[in-house]
Order: structure tokens, then sequence, then C-alpha cells
């Protein structure tokens, strides 16, 4: 496994020299907007300090994480009036891992509605009012 | 969200009333193969307590199960020299859940090796053997 490389864009996101649409935080994990939604509220969970994926994180950074993980997840099913929530964490490239900073996918479900494909960018104005939808369901 | 039902099949297998293979224990967590394996190795961790999903977890739970999908995860990964480890958390039928009892999906990977369509019983030899390697590099 490669070191961890603190120029990662979710490192970059933790420091503020990248925008994201953040919609939780405390003092260890924070949570933001997937820009390619696979579902409309499907957002990422990461620690603030750093590590690749699960295979190398702290048990204190698997612990907030998992936490975070579960108030997201009831947060955006709530905010969605979702039926489920589909959860993934991918750990190096052949795991599915595209950013080496360990993350959690959350995403609302329906009864019926497939995940879009990966890989198309969300209209940042729909993120926008996701992400508020799910703030006010924290 | 329903209750928790007693009988689900994973509750069967935490009491030994129906067979599973199992890899891994401790006092709060139990880690078996799936039966329908998507990859070689493919497993799943539970809690040996009672909960639905993630989203009516306890926090004691939430954080015994992500300690041994870690143990398990680094252990998967070096019993098949894998590139990488996919996990996987479905909240009700809607997130893909099919069993209502907290389970993570454990999934080594190789890069180029898709995952094998899902549904489909494994041989039980192979889960066997594949089981053993996991004990092994545990």
């Amino acid at each position: 496994m490669s070191a961890y490389d603190p120029d990662n864009i979710f490192a970059k996101i933790l420091r503020g020299e990248i925008p994201s649409t953040r919609v939780y935080e405390d003092d260890e994990t924070l949570a933001f907007m997937d820009i390619m939604p696979r579902a409309d509220g499907h957002l990422l969970v990461i620690p603030k300090t750093p590590c690749r994926n699960v295979l190398d994180a702290s048990p204190a950074q698997l612990e907030a994480v998992i936490r975070s993980v579960q108030t997201l997840a009831k947060a955006a099913k709530a905010a969605f009036d979702a039926d489920g929530v589909t959860i993934q964490q991918f750990n190096e490239a052949a795991g599915g891992q595209e950013v080496f900073h360990l993350h959690f996918h959350i995403l609302p479900r329906h009864e019926g509605v497939a995940l879009r494909a990966p890989g198309q960018m969300g209209d940042m104005d729909d993120i926008a009012a996701h992400a508020e939808k799910i703030r006010a369901a924290l």
C-alpha cells in the first residue's frame, strides 16, 4: 500500500484549499456532498486526520467515522424520505477507491430506483439544495 | 423501519441453529463466509447482539463491528494477495439489504476482476478452502 498523499483532494477540502458542500462536521469527522452523485443526497464522510483507507486507519478514526456515518445515514434517509440507505467504502484502486483519504459513501435509496452510473458530474444547484435538506434533517 | 426479527437467518447462525463457515469471532462480533460469494473470500461481519442495520445500531455495536471489519479486511486482502477490498453495507430492502441483522460485506478485489453477479450459490468446498486461507492470515 502506498503512503498517504497529503495533496489528495479530500485533504485539500479539509484545508479549505478547494471548495466543498459541507453538511456536517465534528471534532473528528467531516461530511460533504459527492459532486458525482449516484443518488440524490449522495454524501461522503471522512476523518479530519490523515489515513488512506480502512486498511491503515486507527481504531479512533474508524470509530469516529462510523458514528458520523450513522448520523448522516439517518439524516439523509429522513431528508429524502428514502426507503433505505446504501453504504459503500472502497479500499485501493482495485477495491473502487479513487481518492486516497478514507471515506464512506452514503446513498439514500428509493424502491425501484437504481443508482446512477458513476463518474457523472451533478448539477451544483441541485447538490446545494440536497445538502440543505440534509442539514435540516440533522 | 420494522422491528428486529429474531428468526432472521443470521440470528439463527448466531444461535447455531443453522450452519455457517466461521472465520473469526470475539465477544461482540462474528465473521463468516457469504454463501453467495461475489468474489473469492467474500465474507460478512455481524454484531452478536440484535440490531437491524446501521439505522438502529448502538454506538457500541457499530464500534465493535467496524473494528472487526478492519481486522477481516486486512486478513482477507492478505489471504488472497488482493489488490484492494470493497466494503458494502446495506440498510433496508431499497438499500440492498436481504437479511435484517446488521452486516458488512467484505470483498477482496483484484485489478481487472469484476464482482460476480449477486444471488449465485458458491461451491461449499471452495468456500471452506477460502475460509481456511482467511483464518491462516488472521
